[in-house]
């Protein structure tokens, strides 16, 4: 039985179960060499930790600028706050996949997707009106909505001129997926205030706020990595499935996550009335659930004081919370699948790692 | 004696006069058609109806989006006030001065500056907080902040993604002109609330914020139009001077201008602590007007409720107002004289006109 057929097998043979199907995908080819996730993951860290360091020092140097000026302290605050750098590995890992190395070019693409998607934070901080990013303050409490705006405008062009001198149809790309980014925040800000459980609109504007830059970030590495147009789409699909399944994760976590492991208060999403997977299942299932979270939505909560614990109960007993999992899985399973077509070999190996990952998270 | 070393005699013999220098300048080429500025802007509009007719109703398309969207609906609102559309003006003239008309790819790249500059107002009015721009709300008054990000950000993306599909180094040129523009944003942004009267920090935000634009407008069209690099970079120059010309015009405005007539509170920058060149001099000469400017910056003072009227009188006192007046003049030369040594022609001498009516407008 070939690779991919034994994989087909495994994902028809465990759809109804759990993790244990992610973790047969991912040890058709890896278990051999490292036991668990954990220990895949530090391999994947040491294997890459040069490259890593390199991207840390690069974005340290972003906003260096010869003034010290509150606009590039906004974009700075945020770049420097730890984060996963999840989308610059999948630009990484699309290059390695072609065999090519963390090289200037490569880097300079890396840097990009981290500036977009942190340009897209601190607008998005003022756009939302958000106090707190992962428990700590927003840029733009720190350093005011001006601030914010200029450090995303800032980090914006940045990446578009650091993509722009290594490879225009990549900055083509990148336009495409950014206007892509802002036509989904405003779908987003439009639905505000006013709860609507629709699975269409959600598609959207996560497709756009979050999958369309995972999904340029691959392919654009395996562009510059020398892959064929076709097999630089498939990856670029991997990211499409990874993004998604970055965000279900997400919305499980606001939901269901321990505030104390996430480093973060929880319910935000909900208080806020913002439309997530579980919330638009718990609405379908519950009409009693649906009232609740558009009168959420339409009132202004205030998460610190309310008492949301009856509500996410709410939202548990319809069972959207389980079947928000296993939509989560669903498409890393769709992100394995699309991997078996690519090229066998240590960033495929490393890939389905982030994949299972992206899953598994906790924070 | 030639046409060029004429202009430079009127330049060095008028020197010490205001208006008759440019007059005389313009009407080298010009007054044998038509008389005076208002005849000349009346050929100018009727040359280029068909012109400005098409982008205007282009510009009505630019948001015409499938759905009806707050961020879109901020962005259509400030294109729809009846703007100059001096930088399309710009490209169109580039252009022609080397013989091409206002084709579909000239369209794009003169949209294209309407949409960067409208994308900046855009941002400005959040980091400014602004609540009227020319006697009309801003955007964000009507529509949020929220809106006005995404609105901006729409039309930033907007315009590189038309002028991508036109010409690769021009859009380079935008990109980094773009830099410059949030640059000198932030620089203002970080003078602001205190009063610095020095005059390199002011050009620095003058020539990001709106020079760097008219350059590129003009350069922009002459590139697309064929002509030498050598000779679009002296259209830039030329767009360089009409730039500073518009923007110590509008500093006058604030301080001299008559409400009425430009359809807008005066004052506002005065009031809001912002960097102007008659303020600069005026501090230069006077220390008590310093020290009230200096006060008006650090306070935050109310424009419709305070009287500025004696601090209006002691700028007026220090010779700030004619020297300011003086100094756009001055620009303006400098734009006539780069303008010199470009192609003879209808595009030529309708550039005159732009410059000239940039220095003499009251609104």
């Amino acid at each position: 039985m070939s690779e991919h057929s034994s994989v087909q097998a495994e994902l028809s043979r465990n759809s109804e179960t759990s993790e244990p199907v992610l973790d047969n995908l991912v040890t058709v080819t890896y278990r051999h060499r490292v036991g668990n996730l954990a220990d895949r993951l530090a391999a994947l860290r040491d294997w890459l930790q040069d490259d890593l360091s390199d991207l840390d020092a690069a974005l340290g140097r972003v906003v260096a600028m010869p003034t010290t000026d509150v606009a590039w302290d906004a974009a700075q605050y945020l770049l420097q706050q730890s984060g996963k750098r999840v989308r610059p590995l999948c630009v990484m890992l699309g290059a390695r996949m072609g065999g090519r190395l963390f090289d200037d070019d490569v880097r300079q693409v890396a840097i990009a997707a981290e500036l977009v998607h942190t340009a897209t934070l601190l607008h998005d901080d003022v756009i939302d009106q958000g106090a707190e990013r992962r428990g700590v303050s927003t840029a733009r409490m720190v350093y005011g909505n001006a601030a914010s705006v200029l450090g995303g405008d800032h980090l914006l062009i940045d990446a578009l001129r650091r993509v722009e001198t290594v490879d225009l149809k990549v900055m083509s790309k990148l336009l495409t997926v950014i206007a892509d980014m802002v036509s989904a925040e405003a779908l987003q800000l439009e639905m505000r205030k006013s709860f609507r459980p629709d699975r269409d609109i959600y598609l959207r504007i996560v497709e756009g706020k979050t999958a369309a830059l995972f999904r340029w970030s691959l392919e654009a590495g395996g562009l510059l990595g020398g892959l064929d147009a076709q097999v630089a789409q498939t990856l670029g699909e991997v990211g499409q499935h990874l993004g998604m399944t970055f965000q279900l994760v997400d919305d499980l976590l606001d939901i269901d996550g321990d505030p104390s492991e996430m480093g973060k208060t929880g319910c935000l999403d909900l208080a806020e009335g913002k439309l997530t997977w579980p919330t638009i299942l718990a609405a379908e299932r519950c009409p009693e659930t649906a009232a609740l979270l558009k009168k959420i939505a339409t009132d202004h909560v205030d998460v610190a004081a309310a008492n949301l614990t009856e509500v996410v109960a709410r939202i548990r007993n319809t069972g959207a919370i389980d079947d928000t999992r296993a939509e989560a899985q669903r498409y890393a399973e769709l992100a394995m699948v699309a991997l078996e077509a690519l090229p066998v070999g240590a960033a495929r190996d490393a890939l389905k790692t982030v994949v299972e990952s992206a899953l598994r998270r906790t924070r």
